[in-house]
C-alpha cells in the first residue's frame, strides 16, 4: 500500500509551502546517470521505464511532491477516490488501455444510460444520442460542420502539420473564423462552441484552425474526441487515472525523486548537468518531459535557439477548473438521464455522471472551461461553488444543489503544469515554428502530450511521447530500446 | 567618458558566456532599498530615476551586463555607432522627445529625400511620398484600407481595449482574416502585410485584430506608426538610442547593479525578497520592468494568481534580424533614392538609409521580420548574408553587394529580451487577460513597454510604463512621485 501512503499520506501542496530561500542552499548533492527525465507524469515516467527496462541507468527529479502531473487522484471527504485531472481512457488509446491492463489498473464503463439534458436559451430539453436534437436544424448544422472538419483534419500530416496543403490557410484563421464562414445558424455554432471549449479548455478564438484540425486527426476524429461511449469518455480506472503513475513510479523505485524542481539545465560536448535546488545530476541525456511553456522558463547553458525560445512563448495551457458534487446517491439516474448536460449558459457548461462503479456516493462532474474558467478563477471559492449549485440545479433540479461534498481543482493555480488539459496553438505557430516542437537541442530531448503526434493532448498522447523520446535517447547512446517491449 | 566604458569597454556578451553553476553559490550579499526595480531597461530606468527623485531609496538589478535593454549602441569596425535595436524617435512622443533634451541626447532627421523603390512581383520601381503608388488600384485600396482601421482604432479604450464596442468580434480574428475579407487587391493585401510586419515584426495571422487596432490607436494612427517624416521613423540619436538608458544610469550611479539576473521574487505581509544568483534584495515594493513573457519565467512565492500566469503565457515576442552593411558612401543617395525600399519577397522586405549625420559611411538598414526572421534566424550567418546582399543589390544596384561591414542582430537569440520589437497578442487575449497587464500583485507592479496605453511597443511606451509604476508605487507608500518632475 506504499502508492496510497504516496498518494494520500500528506496533505502538503507544492508551490506556495516550498521555502523562497531553496536556491541559497549551498551543499548540492551531486548525482549521475545515464539519462535524466525531467517531470515525473505519463510522459516522464513512460520514457523512464523503457530506458530502464533497456538497462540504461536513469533519474526522474519532479517539481511536486508527488507524481502524475495532470492526472491527480485524490479522495473525498468520504473517501470516495475523485479525478481531479485528466481520467478517461476510450477505444483506439492502445498505449494506455495495454498500460493499465498490465498494471493492473482496472476500468469501467462511465454511465451512459438514458437521456441528456440541454439548456439552451433558458430552456431545458431533454434528448438522447450524443449529439443534441432539440433544434433539428441547429443539429442538421452541426453533423454538416463536422463531417467537414474531420475531412480537413484528415488531409493534416501528423507529423507535419504544417505540409497539409492548406496549412497556410488554416492557420491564418481562428476556429471562430471557420465557425462564422461556414455554420450558418447560431445554434449550431453554439453546440460546436461548446465542444471546443470541452475538448480544449479554450475557446474557439483561441485555436488556430488548423491545430484544432491536427489535434482532431491525432484522435481519430471528432466525435473519438467528444464521444462517451466509444469515444474518449469512454471508461474510468477503479482507482482513479493517478493510479498508472504511481504504478509505474513504484517500479522505478528510487530513481524517481520528488520535491526538485529543477532550475537549470547546461551541456557541453561531454554531458548535459540538471540542476536543482539542492541537486544536481550528470548525465549523457536529458529528456524534459513537462508542458513547453514550463519547460521555456528553464535557464538553459548555453541558451536555447531562439526558434525554440519562441516556440515556448507560442503554446499556451488551457484553463478548466473542475467541479465535483457529491451526493448520497445518483439521484438523475432514477429520473432517466445519464448525469450528462451541456448548455449555452453559466459557469459549468458541460457535466458527466462520475460516481463510482459501485454506485454510490453519486458524483456529478462539472467543467468550467475556457473564457468562464478564466473569469471563475479570478473570483472565490463561494462564489464559484453557488454558480456551479445554480447550474446544476437547472440541469437536474432541486436535489443537486444540496451536495454533501464539493470538490474542485483549478489547473492554472498549480505551479507545475499552469493550465489543462493541454497546451495549444494560436494561428501562425503551426507553420512557423512546428519543426521545433519534437526537434532535439544537443543533449536535450522533448516529451510530453504537447510533442504527440496521437491523443495529441491525452494520456495517450503522454505515453506516446515518452516511448518516442525514450527511442530518440536510445538511439543516441547506440543502445536499443524497445517502445512497447512489455506491452504488445 | 564612463559610460563608453560601460558601452563599449567589454567585448562579453551576456547568456553562454555566464557560470551555469551561479544558482550553487552559497554566499549571499543582502542589501535593502524601498523599491526594487528588475531589469535596467528605459523603463526600469524610468522608474527609478522618478522614485529616486522623490526621495525613495531604489536598486536596479539588470541581468545583463549592460543597461537599455532593447536599445543596444554598438560601434562597427570603423566606430561607426550602430543601433542594433530601437533606435527612432517621432512626433507625439512627448516623454522621449523631452528625455533626449533633457539628458543631451541629440537627434537628427532620418534621411527622407528621394524616391523610394518598390520590388514587386519580381520589378523593381521607384515612387515617392509615404505609400507606394506604382499600382494605382492597389494603393485606392491601402488608402481605404488604412482609412478604415484608422476609424476603428478610435473605437478601442486604451486602458481597456476589451471594452470596445466590438472587442469580441475583433478579438475572435487575426488581422489576416480580416484583410481577405475587407481588401479586395492582393497588391493593396501585400503592402498592408509589409506594413504589418513592418511594425509588429509578426505576421497578419499571427496578430488579434483587436490588438493591432489597440496598437495603432496607441501611437495614434497608422501613418504615425508607418511614417518617416511627420511618422515613428522621423528622427535619430547621434549617439545611438541606447544613450539615453546610459545616461539615466550614470545617474542612478551604483543603484544599479548589473550582472544580476533575478530567479525568485517572494512577498509576504511586511516585505518582498528579489533573489539573484549571488544577491537578495529586500525592499517594501518590486518593480518588474522586463517584457510579460520573461516575467512569467520567475518563480514567485507564493506562487502568482493562475490568471496572472496564463496572461504570460500568451503574449510572445515578435520576430526580428535587424542587418546593417556599410559603404564608403551612402551612393543612392546620388540615384536621387531615399535608401527605403518595400518588396513583396526576399530575406529583407524593408530598408532605411542609416546613414551617420555627417555622411558617411552609407549605411543600408534592412529587416528580416515575422515569418522570415523565424525561418532565416536558423540559417548560418553566411547564408543570411548572402539573402540579404541579394535583395540590397536588387533594390540599390550592384555596389550594395559589397559592403565594408556587415553588423547582425537576431533578438530572438538574446536571452533577456528572447525577441523584439515588442510582446503581441493573438485573438482572445485582450478580451480574457485584459486586466491582467498592469494589476499589481500584492507587493509587485509591472512596467515595460507592453504594459503603456501610449505608443506601446516603443520607447515612449517603456518611459510612460515607467513613469505610471514609479507613481503607483509612490501611492502605495504614501510618497508624492511626480511623473513628469524634471521634464515639463
Amino acid at each position: 500500500m506504499g502508492i496510497f501512503t504516496q498518494l494520500f499520506g500528506s496533505q502538503q501542496r507544492n508551490g506556495g509551502a516550498q521555502a523562497a530561500s531553496a536556491p541559497e542552499a549551498a551543499a548540492h548533492d551531486v548525482r549521475e546517470a545515464q539519462v535524466i527525465v525531467v517531470g515525473a507524469g505519463l510522459a516522464g515516467l513512460t520514457a523512464a521505464r523503457r530506458l530502464t527496462e533497456a538497462g540504461v541507468s536513469v533519474l526522474v527529479v519532479e517539481a511536486r511532491e508527488r507524481v502524475g502531473g495532470r492526472t491527480y487522484t485524490r479522495p473525498a471527504s468520504d473517501g470516495t477516490l475523485l479525478d481531479l485531472g485528466g481520467q478517461w481512457i476510450g477505444p483506439t488509446q492502445q498505449r494506455m488501455l495495454a498500460l493499465a491492463e498490465e498494471l493492473g489498473a482496472a476500468t469501467f464503463k462511465t454511465y451512459d444510460t438514458g437521456n441528456n439534458v440541454q439548456y439552451s436559451g433558458g430552456q431545458r430539453q431533454t434528448y438522447s444520442g450524443p449529439i443534441p436534437t432539440t433544434d433539428p436544424l441547429a443539429s442538421a448544422d452541426v453533423i454538416e460542420a463536422m463531417l467537414s472538419l474531420n475531412m480537413m483534419a484528415r488531409e493534416v500530416p501528423l507529423e507535419a502539420p504544417w505540409q497539409a496543403a492548406s496549412a497556410a490557410e488554416w492557420d491564418a484563421q481562428t476556429v471562430e473564423t471557420w465557425l462564422q464562414a461556414n455554420v450558418a445558424s447560431e445554434g449550431a455554432r453554439n453546440l460546436l462552441e461548446l465542444g471546443v471549449q470541452a475538448v480544449f479548455s479554450a475557446e474557439p478564438h483561441d485555436l488556430s484552425l488548423l491545430h484544432f484540425l491536427f489535434y482532431v486527426h491525432s484522435a481519430g476524429g471528432l466525435m473519438d474526441l467528444l464521444g462517451v461511449t466509444a469515444g474518449a469518455q469512454e471508461r474510468r480506472f477503479h482507482q482513479g487515472a493517478q493510479y498508472v503513475s504511481l504504478k509505474l513510479a513504484e517500479r522505478l523505485g528510487a530513481r524517481v525523486l520528488l520535491n526538485t524542481p529543477v532550475h537549470t539545465i547546461a551541456q557541453d560536448d561531454s554531458s548535459v548537468r540538471v540542476i536543482a535546488d539542492t541537486l544536481e545530476v550528470r548525465a549523457e541525456r536529458v529528456i524534459v518531459a513537462i508542458p513547453p511553456t514550463l519547460a521555456g522558463r528553464l535557464r538553459y547553458r548555453p541558451a536555447l535557439p531562439g526558434y525554440r525560445d519562441q516556440y515556448t512563448q507560442r503554446i499556451p495551457m488551457g484553463t478548466v477548473i473542475k467541479v465535483q458534487c457529491l451526493y448520497p446517491t445518483p439521484f438523475w439516474r432514477a429520473a432517466g438521464l445519464t448525469g450528462q448536460a451541456s448548455s449555452d449558459s453559466g459557469a459549468v457548461r458541460i457535466t458527466f455522471d462520475n460516481t463510482p462503479e459501485r454506485g454510490a456516493p453519486g458524483v456529478l462532474l462539472g467543467f468550467i472551461e475556457g473564457d468562464d474558467g478564466r473569469a471563475w478563477g479570478r473570483r472565490s471559492q463561494e462564489e464559484r461553488r453557488a454558480a456551479v449549485l445554480e447550474c446544476l440545479v437547472r440541469y437536474f433540479g432541486a436535489e443537486a444543489g444540496e451536495p454533501l461534498d464539493y470538490v474542485e481543482q483549478s489547473w492554472a493555480e498549480e505551479e507545475y503544469s499552469r493550465g489543462c488539459y493541454a497546451g495549444y496553438m494560436p494561428p501562425g505557430v503551426w507553420t512557423a515554428y512546428g519543426e521545433a516542437v519534437r526537434a532535439p537541442i544537443g543533449r536535450i530531448h522533448w516529451a510530453g502530450t504537447e510533442t504527440a503526434t496521437i491523443w495529441n493532448g491525452y494520456m495517450e498522447g503522454a505515453v506516446q511521447s515518452g516511448e518516442r523520446a525514450a527511442a530518440e535517447v536510445g538511439l543516441a547512446l547506440g543502445i536499443a530500446v524497445d517502445p512497447r517491449n512489455e506491452t504488445q
